[in-house]
């Protein structure tokens, strides 16, 4: 048995009101951390709150998953915020979060954005600047994309004395350049349980990844997104939990 | 010149996107204590984080000003929450606001509910538990109103150890019982300034009020809450101020 | 086979932005009427006009679903709005559903107001009255619940011309004077199918309900209300479609 | 006296719950045309219906305002939405106002789209054709931007029915090429009464601008958009009215 030393992360309590979404509950047992969504483009206090108490009970790392302000859009929607402004709500939601946390004595261990926020921050390096300007606050790391330049993002990261996580994706394809195939093109996305088992597989143990033309290029990632939309998928992760356990 | 034993109060950061509420770089000068809306029912990230600037800029102590999340009626209208959920928008909001107040290095000194569950709180034990509870985990105390049966507070307040501030009103008349006389009766106001300040002279330095009927009832307030909802009252904020500095 | 003589209605467009909720396109083939919400306290613009479509596609009449303005309370909180001001969120809300059907040529047939706004219109007679002013500028009728004291509600529409359709429930008792059980009683609701679906023919075939103490009493009835919030639920809408079709 | 050939509009009913915005009442004396906010971006349904008051009592046209759902940004963010969700979400709006016209005997009049919705519009073909679309619902004309290619504008609408009305800005100067020069250049906006008044006189009475760079070019419009922001604005907009009513 080795070491586990990939972890795996999840969005956390994106129910909202009356309306459900995920299976929180049975997702939990099998992950290792979960981005618990802020009230800005899902959740709200109290399932944040049953959230951070779920993640108490299986001793899962809790993240805060900031969004835009965008309800109806889920927060998949880029909207055109100032740095300071982008600054202003990330310190806002990771506070929120944070205080929900402290008063159930549970821990906010990172932070890592949602949706168009997250590929903002991934596009824009003055996005990401402020980002990292909010996340210093908490004194925690801010996860962000596993990419071919790494560097970038660590040289900005660390002028705020802000640790970097980074994350690869269990499902998605890759391009030589380390970066992920756009969703845009058909093959963004693999298919089938082998491929995808096989890529945690090669990420985790071996810190590489075959590239959607055949290249094996090295990525350096401390966590895999998982995601439990649906049976199916909550199925795929607890196999992915067994491939990493073995 | 006496030490100065009471403390001025105001609503402040109630500004909402591009609308503007309150002239709050006006009345910074003259108050102790900047009551701050955390973004349910008035205030949002930016306008929050101008206002601890503005704070800080006048040596003023920061309060949290939560209340419930209804933008459009301005927290004015109860609803319906159960006591857990109250409990959890409370912490919400005000871990919201006091993390904005850590990335600037300044301090949450205390928490005041707004309008209706503020008057909530102050009529139902079950809620005023509730807040109680949320404000624990901050360590700060809680301002409320002072009256006649400040025990009953206190003691629910001490089995969280949370102190209590008490506030009077300026410009409120008072019944005999020690309770606000209800705005649904023609004297609930003090109409004149002449009648307000002595109104602040008597409580600030005797400790009591002079009911609407004619009783001298003591009245034990740290503080008193001000309005500077437009130049009349700001001018009449800077009067006060002048009459507590004599 | 006889005529149908009552119609079944059901709640429908209630997800909201990435949030599902209930099975509309599963529902939809058994009802007659279907209540969609309007985007306050569920729906948007894009789930409006999708379940407008599938009303459209299945010959369902179309009713505006009206709520107070709480998505994250769904509507089920009361709030303190004046008369005047539900009359406008209910001709705001009742519009905007109209003007979305009439952009695809399908008629707005009547409105029922939703969870806390429809018990606070059965419970205050000026409540009932800003109602029903808002809905005379619709010319359409207003569905209520059926109970002992119709008349007083029929004098008020009258008076503004509205015409109003009477609902009963399925799956609710009713007590002696034609009033449900209230929920927080234990026999509130009907447990078995057999139950329900013999009070669906009571009603339906006979204007009459025995209460839940046994007595026989005549209720009137232009439609029942079911639900389709789950698996069973929609099973069970099949059975009552078919129970009224014989 | 000559006919008055060209109109004035303005952006009214822009307040919301308990924030003010704009002076409505100053302002509707001296404008012809009244573009109501439509609760998406600003005002709520109470602010509409009393909006709607004003115009009737000044004899004003009523124009509908929609914009993108953000309160907070006050529409001014472009938000990703695709063509079908924006036509969707104008129907909405325009309907909600429509109806609360209706209860009041006034009539919708006209359509104009606010802040980063109209600038989307004009910007983006298929973004207008969307809006165009909502549009022909109401049997209204649609008020755009006047611009050296009204023809390509002209010919969406046709194919839809729907008659456009043009605008000209008072006090924003033109490119030669007859569009606005943008505001991130020095000479944006006029900044003198004289300038601004001078340029009113040359569009309504020749139909023609002088360009920030001296050429005399062709524009035709429909109406002058003014605004009534403060004190000043107000007292600008009376003189306009003025040169227009010579």
């Amino acid at each position: 048995m080795t070491t586990r030393t990939i972890k795996l992360n999840c969005d956390m309590g994106e129910s909202f009101g009356a309306w459900k979404m995920g299976a929180d509950d049975l997702v939990m047992p099998y992950v290792d951390m979960a981005n618990i969504a802020c009230g800005f483009h899902a959740s709200d206090p109290h399932v944040m709150s049953k959230t951070i108490d779920m993640a108490l009970q299986h001793d899962v790392m809790i993240g805060a998953h900031p969004g835009y302000p965008d309800l109806q859009g889920f927060g998949r929607r880029s909207m055109a915020f100032s740095d300071e402004e982008i600054c202003e709500i990330l310190i806002y939601q990771i506070g929120a979060l944070k205080a929900l946390c402290e008063s159930k004595n549970a821990e906010l261990s990172y932070v890592k954005p949602h949706g168009a926020l997250y590929n903002d921050m991934m596009r824009d390096k003055e996005i990401f600047r402020a980002v990292v300007d909010a996340v210093s606050v908490f004194n925690v790391p801010l996860m962000i994309l596993a990419s071919s330049n790494n560097q970038d993002y660590l040289d900005i990261a660390d002028s705020y004395d802000v640790p970097l996580l980074f994350e690869a994706f269990a499902d998605r394809t890759y391009l030589a350049n380390g970066s992920l195939t756009p969703r845009s093109m058909p093959n963004a996305v693999l298919k089938t349980e082998d491929a995808i088992l096989s890529q945690v597989q090669q990420i985790a143990k071996y810190g590489k990844v075959t590239s959607a033309d055949g290249f094996v290029i090295p990525i350096e990632a401390d966590t895999l997104c998982v995601h439990g939309d649906n049976d199916e998928a909550i199925a795929l992760i607890a196999k992915i939990r067994d491939q990493l356990d073995i």
